[in-house]
């Protein structure tokens, strides 16, 4: 069984100088996660057009399932994703009917709405319509700028504006439905517990030892340092699988050998609360 | 004046699964910019030698004046970032004598304290203490695992442990000091302002406008979305310099000017609170 890799990419300055606590990449990595994907990298740079068509460059060599991008659509002249990701490809930016459709469809909402007195098509509003040729506009049901996907070789790379309420709306409606595809049939299943009493380098070789003795189980250790004198690790016990009911008995079965193996040592297990 | 360039590589499958949110390259980011450097790339990578050796590789081929990285440093079969390191430098790992030291030392306290029964060198605590050759341990004074300070080419490379707790404890320690030297004499403003009433595709000219006045200021617009039929955009206005009053003046004429504009496009500026 092989899982479909995703590559997340997140476009901003706001992200490096830690203006902004980076939401997004944690919320896409959540729901590839869940719909039984596994994100390979996370990776962010900044505005610069160089940058972002160097990140683009290298992910596609790497040949993820999918590239899920975000941030840099918008009107400003720092919004830089679409052609640096028509850089990376080697395609010009066209001005695309559907996407411009799309938009008058939005600033006319805004008229309605007395938010805008007319739709003046001036280039800052234009520029939300172009897009790297062979691409395909994803409706923003929230806001302006429309989103793109691009089928590049054997990766989908779509690119999400970063404004968080419209790359989630855009991902469910549009990018959820088509990533199912190339998920189907993965089932993931985890169990997390907290020990204490037991210190990481005790506890590493009976982690060890339980993978040792099945290949779809994978246990990962998080130190919560200590409390008067105790250590306390919160575990980590995820399979992978075809099948629902044999990737929950896999993290059973690989629960009651570790709890076993802890208490042996001295060490307590107690299912993680909250 | 060129600011000095820091990439920064956190290690975790926790990371991309989403298990744990990345606070760590968020506060990493804040420090670095603090004290007046420029993080130009984050980047995250799962618990997997071949991808971590990898993207220590690309970063040094960047040539950034720092690496910080963090995770992947402790007793469990799964962290090996010193490893991954070491295969992109092409150099050995080695039991560095200074920090089996520093590892005697942290041990030889949980004894004192009860923690521990005594110390026994099993293979996981040694691990600890393996580091690329020419590394420099640095103390961890909140933990077990030590910090590994490596100079390469023209780039330092830090690697510090996980644990949010160690990590800032090391940094603050050992790594901001250092950092510093390669920061002198550069001064960072910022100002932050909430627009009303003016949409982003409205608001970009401006912004361009006043950045096209002062080469030393640059101004990015964060829209938070419609309220009641109203946009709101928080502004950021940013200048870097060789000094702390003219930095902090060119924040100030920029603010000026936008104000007036905006203003003039029947929008409202309101300083940012909270």
């Amino acid at each position: 069984m092989k899982l479909a890799t995703v590559e997340i990419i997140t476009v901003g300055n706001e992200l490096l100088d830690s203006t902004t606590l980076n939401t997004n990449s944690h919320w896409l990595a959540r729901q590839v996660t869940r719909l039984g994907g596994a994100v390979s990298r996370i990776t962010v740079v900044g505005d610069d057009l160089g940058a972002i068509a160097g990140v683009f460059q290298e992910a596609l060599q790497r040949q993820p399932k999918w590239i899920l991008c975000c941030g840099g659509l918008g009107p400003t002249f720092d919004d830089m994703t679409l052609e640096g990701v028509a850089k990376a490809l080697r395609v010009p930016l066209q001005l695309d009917r559907r996407a411009l459709a799309m938009l008058r469809q939005r600033y006319e909402q805004l008229v309605q709405q007395g938010v805008l007195q007319e739709v003046k098509w001036t280039p800052q509003r234009r520029k939300m319509a172009l897009l790297p040729k062979g691409s395909r506009p994803l409706k923003n049901p929230v806001g302006s700028a429309p989103a793109a996907l691009i089928t590049w070789q054997s990766t989908e790379l779509v690119c999400l504006p970063g404004v968080p309420k419209e790359m989630r709306a855009i991902f469910k409606e549009s990018v959820a439905p088509l990533l199912m595809r190339d998920t189907v049939g993965v089932y993931r299943r985890e169990a997390r517990v907290q020990v204490s009493a037991i210190l990481e380098s005790n506890l590493a070789p009976l982690l060890a030892d339980v993978m040792a003795g099945h290949q779809g189980v994978y246990i990962k250790s998080h130190p919560m340092g200590m409390e008067n004198g105790v250590a306390h690790i919160q575990i980590q016990v995820i399979s992978t699988g075809t099948s629902p009911e044999g990737t929950e008995s896999s993290v059973q079965w690989a629960l009651r050998k570790l709890t076993r193996l802890i208490e042996r040592e001295g060490g307590a297990v107690t299912p993680q609360t909250g």
